[in-house]
């Protein structure tokens, strides 16, 4: 039997348990041209509460009574597909179950030799690439510059701040916890580091961390911690609008400042993207990513879950801060 | 004597006729290598509010009592510098006096024989290279798609919609006055305009007149009239951010909705700008703008107000939606 993991109501505020139904399905049966997929490694990352909602979008919301997908690695155990062979493994858009049947179309084969499994999920994955191309396309990160992230010791904040460094930039990380913010300076070489619970006036520590103002904002999670950063904007600044973390599980319209004041008196620019307008990209983003892991100029950290079954908690742990890096379940 | 409008006090709110202080002042001597300029229009302009206040910005505030500057109009009624005659005229960033020497060095010959020299002011002045720089370089308008304008019957909104038909594009436009919207659709060719102050639900006003959504919101007013606006924009939309004189004279920092979630939802860019940010395009500003009022596919309209005692007034009045297009002072 097969265990597969449904979203079984559209969350109401933070996710829970009780919005995912475990079922078992028989095995499915390879046809020609498919391979049969073993579920080793599953990506679980806060932009999926936005496709819970049944909200408008050009990424579809996920249907209720569905397998939910995220990124996954998995393992080719069965093969009637010329392109793989059993034992290869493979990096796609998948769904929650331990094993599952695909014509291989959009599969990458992924070599546990070259970097760990898991990296694929992450530093040289779909969160490098977030991490990357919106530092570099929207962010338009130059040397010298100063950068602030915020959800700094999140998957995506933790190579934001990296990149900065490796660009010669400023890098200051915002995060919830004393130690966060000390793995954020002594692993990743973060300059200064912010921590949003114990700070009473954001918009002085940033002033305080940044003293030539802030050139990009790397946001990962919108609200109030965004309103300090925005105060300390520099002209001519750029906002990469990467994801609102502290928004995602509010039940009403968030509100606060209005920002076109500071658009206008300072000529900044505010944008919001997900990885895939980026997609013809990939390829650049991948080498250097690649690269700096190889010369160990970017390290990443990982929270590691075992079990298929902790698949939903794992996603529900990511809105009360309890990853540090990239939050992976191991099957 | 030489009339000369101070800043008398920082405005709080809107702008009262007490924050300008009336002065006169001897008529300067001419020194070599300058010129004497007769001021003939004087442009007034929402932007201005701004450096009435103190805050920080890269465009310095106006000092309390100095002139206030603003783009002036003037003949050369007496020349010291070779490079200008008597009766030429010139364009400028000028102080509020009825008289004035310069040193020509920021000085721009206007020609009365191809256009009205008040277009200098407006159409293919600074008003015109707002609203085309801002639709062209931050908004990236294309043949086919729709366009939302505020502020439309303002000096750049109006500007802006007839460009944007020019372009092949949906223009629909929101004003405050009913005959206002006629005249958009009567003068200027907007496809549609919505009266914000008898429209109850502005989200859904502009869903009717935008059925294909909206691909460029070229925002100059803010406030809950663009939360409407922000509530129908498409996929990869874009919203030039020129001003918001909705916001202007709050006296509070004015709060609505977050922009974020709609941002990352739909890769949404927002950006704020000031005209000077495309100096080193203005030639082939001036140059499209200059080409299209001589076709007559631009059309433009102003407020004009008599006598160098109303600028103050005038500019007031701007806050009030009194000005039909753009407003400006003749001497």
């Amino acid at each position: 039997m097969n265990k597969t993991i449904l979203l079984n109501n559209r969350p109401k505020g933070k996710p829970q348990e009780s919005d995912f139904k475990f079922i078992n399905e028989a095995t499915p049966e390879v046809k020609s041209g498919e391979v049969l997929l073993k579920t080793k490694y599953v990506s679980v990352d806060p932009y999926m509460r936005g496709r819970m909602s049944d909200a408008e979008s050009y990424v579809p919301p996920f249907q209720l009574n569905k397998p939910v997908e995220s990124g996954i690695i998995a393992e080719i155990v069965e093969s009637k597909n010329g392109s793989f062979s059993k034992g290869d493994f493979v990096s796609g858009m998948l769904d929650w179950k331990e094993y599952q049947t695909n014509d291989g179309k959009n599969l990458l084969k992924v070599d546990g030799e070259k970097a760990p499994l898991s990296a694929y999920l992450g530093v040289i994955g779909m969160t490098g690439l977030t991490a990357y191309h919106g530092l570099t396309e929207i962010g338009k990160l130059k040397e010298g510059e100063t950068i602030v992230v915020s959800g700094a010791a999140g998957a995506v904040g933790s190579i934001v701040g990296q990149i900065g460094k490796i660009l010669g930039c400023r890098v200051i990380g915002i995060a919830g916890t004393d130690e966060k913010g000390e793995m954020l300076k002594s692993k990743f070489g973060f300059d200064a580091t912010i921590n949003y619970k114990t700070t009473e006036d954001m918009t002085k520590a940033i002033a305080d961390a940044a003293p030539n103002g802030v050139d990009v904002y790397y946001d990962n999670v919108g609200g109030t911690i965004s309103d300090g950063v925005h105060a300390n904007i520099n002209s001519f600044g750029r906002i990469v609008v990467c994801g609102a973390i502290s928004l995602y599980n509010s039940t009403s319209m968030p509100t606060g400042p209005r920002v076109e004041p500071f658009l206008i008196k300072k000529s900044v620019l505010m944008q919001g993207f997900i990885v895939s307008n980026f997609a013809d990209k990939f390829s650049e983003g991948m080498d250097k990513l690649s690269q700096w892991l190889k010369a160990e100029k970017l390290d990443f950290s990982e929270t590691i879950v075992e079990g298929f079954d902790n698949i939903p908690n794992a996603f529900i742990n990511l809105f009360d801060g309890k990853n540090k890096g990239k939050m992976i379940v191991k099957v």
